[in-house]
């Protein structure tokens, strides 16, 4: 059953309408990960919910509690779910996405302001933090309601709606609300399959469906010595420094060339099948494609499995920054007191949060104890998540091919993916249903980074792409 | 000849009036290293103009040109150049502080705003940024002025005062005027002895006069490779992360011991004999002492004599911190695009700037080619200052520490300090007399650092100190 014409001719005619709410949301700088702009998340909770409502859908804002941040102890964002239709005949679909964003300064590096959206109108990029990651695939699906509504279509499903406010800062709160929401008449019971729109493509010409993530675990490993900040002109090779010694120990983390050095790591990642490795092979990239996402000759290995791999089945280790160390322009000749590395692995099957914070922990502890430093030590995991991997022959992935092929004129990639959203393991595993990534974005649109874009095809040929799969849901097996 | 009793006792009397002047000045944010602060720093200027005039000394405010700041050609502050009286039968005394400070948040963790002067009553610390580098010791001079003016007392000596506003930015400017201000007929002609007062106490008990200080050679070192920020889910493991190489260099550079491991430095170094050790072992200094002004237990060695060397006559090597990564509170998964190391090192005599930046440029290089990285290294010496020494056994330094004992009733240490004030030595160079630093604050003071402070009794004591230093320059031979 093939989306009614109608439906497509809407999305086509109401493109600027669809920008213009994408600038809105912009526009709200919902970052979830510093406490000063909590009240904004909580903004943009009350717009989506005021949008919701407009369409049909009967919201409820649920509290999630409260959580430490940045010193103080703050209420968590409220996880917005909705429901529309109630009809046994029609298989329920769960949708996810997230309403919260990643920090973003100007003086990062944006050429425009990052919460106003900038419609680039000659290379038809949409420019602005949060286009691609997630508000643009979140209001899809609003843009897709609000074409049912305005044709006076009636939905082929019916739609469970779990959108967040914390996804860029370890979703606190939501696990619990999935596990408390999934039991017989609870929120999600009689959900029948899941989709989550927050990725991208592998490239910018070939649309994709990700049955994989990485997992996550993201460290904050803190030295401390000085009672306060040191001049070291004055205390320069008198006393050990924190710095110095933060310095040594995330030098033995990771390789420039990307092995990680945690001894026992690499032990616990399932080994490579031949069948497995010719899967990456067939997959529409290239080193080129590396280079021109990264914009910059940088992959680490010539061979492009090798590379593909290292991203989608293989764990990777960032060096993140340094919270508490001089950071400005200029130059301050500081002995930071308390400086605090940041770093995160990302982890792949059959890597355990459990097994790695342990293996972390006690390497970085043996190292710093190798310095020889009166200071002291503390290793923290800020926040973690599982792996996920889902069967891709489900009738769900079935549909959400069909539906690409029919607005993209192409057969979707099959792809893992390098990135983390711990909540999809949690849908999985919860609600036992199969979960669906289904991406808007390219791969180049620069999620978490400065100038993150959404591409103005990709926002309306994703909207008709959201619409189209729960036509083709309602019609499997 | 002994200052007049009358000065002194102005000084007690107004010990208020002057603490308010602390506040007044304190107050103006003139950061010298960060663009956004300029103003601010042209606004001191002018307020420190007002007050000299209005004492009588005859006042040019000196432009010194542009430099490039943030990204910006932004103008320099100006010298301040004053002169009062022109007596032949006077000696001539040149003075110089600096009006500038470094830069200061109270997210730094300060107890207080950093440019609000907090008087705390019950230790008697006056703390703020500048307090005491160099704000309070700069204004020790004006109050000693205002002592006399009130008094009706005439100067025993003729004053040429030079204050700057870029001494914690690398005293941009400042060397071409005193170089231009030397000869004959200039501003400089005629000065018989110089008296610096922009440094502390070796403890916190035991007046000091320093006649040694290291210079400085500040580096920032970049590594470029991403076009832009990029997502560490979706690149990790598949490019060269520019933090992996800045990290694995910075941890090239010294021990946590504090031994620099540039090859080449420590040849620079000149010898130590038995005769300078033993002046070490007689200072008044302990690893309590280091203890305390650190604020935890955390000296290199046991032994106060090699800890005293280390800060004196040995080069130090520090890690500042990485401007361009992660660096705020929080848990943000980026692989940053260029990140730039900040590290300085403590010259000594021998130690010439021009061979350090040699040794260290070539050894940056030579490590990061072992990296076998795709990324781009760049490395730049932000600012740099040969170390100085001058002979401690001078009239200049004679009538310093009569001075000291006559408001003290004790012998001052004669050290040396660890800290750069590269102008001092181009005083000495370029004017051809005596440069004595005259230490206002204590070691404790924390110049740099957060909660910054001065002893209101350094102050109030540190004033009279000046003064009377001038009155014993008068009558010394």
């Amino acid at each position: 059953m093939a989306a009614p014409a109608k439906l497509t001719e809407y999305i086509d005619q109401n493109a600027d309408k669809f920008i213009d709410r994408l600038a809105k949301a912009v526009a709200i700088p919902s970052v979830s990960g510093d406490a000063s702009y909590r009240q904004h998340v909580f903004d943009m909770a009350t717009y989506l919910k005021a949008e919701l409502e407009s369409l049909g859908v009967k919201v409820t804002l649920v509290e999630l509690g409260k959580q430490m941040l940045d010193g103080q102890e703050i209420q968590l964002p409220p996880a917005i779910l909705g429901e529309i239709g109630n009809d046994k005949n029609k298989k329920t679909v769960g949708l996810y996405a997230h309403y919260d964003v990643q920090p973003a300064l100007i003086t990062d590096g944006w050429d425009t302001d990052p919460f106003k959206l900038c419609v680039d109108k000659e290379t038809g990029r949409l420019i602005g933090r949060g286009s691609s990651d997630d508000k643009g695939p979140l209001l899809g699906w609003i843009n897709v309601l609000e074409a049912h509504v305005k044709q006076g279509i009636e939905l082929p499903v019916n739609l469970k709606i779990c959108f967040e406010g914390m996804e860029e800062s370890g979703s606190e709160g939501l696990d619990e609300l999935i596990q408390r929401e999934a039991g017989p008449g609870k929120f999600f019971d009689g959900v029948d399959c899941f989709c989550i729109s927050d990725n991208y493509w592998l490239n910018t010409r070939t649309p994709c469906l990700t049955y994989g993530l990485r997992g996550i675990c993201y460290y904050k490993l803190t030295i401390t010595g000085p009672g306060r900040d040191l001049h070291s002109g004055v205390f320069g090779r008198m006393v050990h420094e924190p710095m110095t010694d933060l310095i040594q120990v995330m030098s033995k983390l990771v390789t420039p060339q990307g092995d990680i050095l945690v001894p026992g790591i690499n032990d616990l990642v399932a080994p490579l099948t031949d069948e497995e490795r010719k899967r990456y092979e067939s997959l529409d990239y290239s080193i080129d494609d590396v280079d021109a996402s990264a914009g910059a000759s940088i992959a680490v290995a010539s061979d492009i499995s090798t590379v593909l791999m290292n991203r989608m089945r293989y764990p990777s280790l960032s060096l993140h920054g340094i919270e508490g160390a001089f950071y400005a322009p200029g130059a301050k000749t500081v002995i930071p007191a308390k400086v605090s590395g940041k770093f995160s692995i990302r982890l792949v099957p059959d890597m355990l949060p459990v097994d790695v914070d342990r293996l972390v922990i006690d390497y970085v502890q043996k190292c710093f104890a190798q310095l020889n430093s009166k200071n002291k030590v503390e290793v923290e995991n800020l926040h973690g998540g599982k792996p996920w991997m889902a069967d891709p022959t489900h009738w769900n992935y079935v549909a959400a091919s069909k539906a690409t092929e029919a607005v993209y004129g192409r057969k979707p990639d099959l792809t893992r993916e390098g990135g983390s959203i711990p909540v999809t393991l949690t849908f999985a595993e919860a609600l036992g249903v199969n979960v669906l990534l289904l991406p808007m974005g390219r791969g180049d649109d620069g999620a978490h980074s400065t100038n993150e874009k959404l591409d103005r095809s990709n926002y309306i040929q994703g909207t008709k792409l959201l619409g189209t799969y729960l036509w083709e849901v309602s019609k499997c097996a």
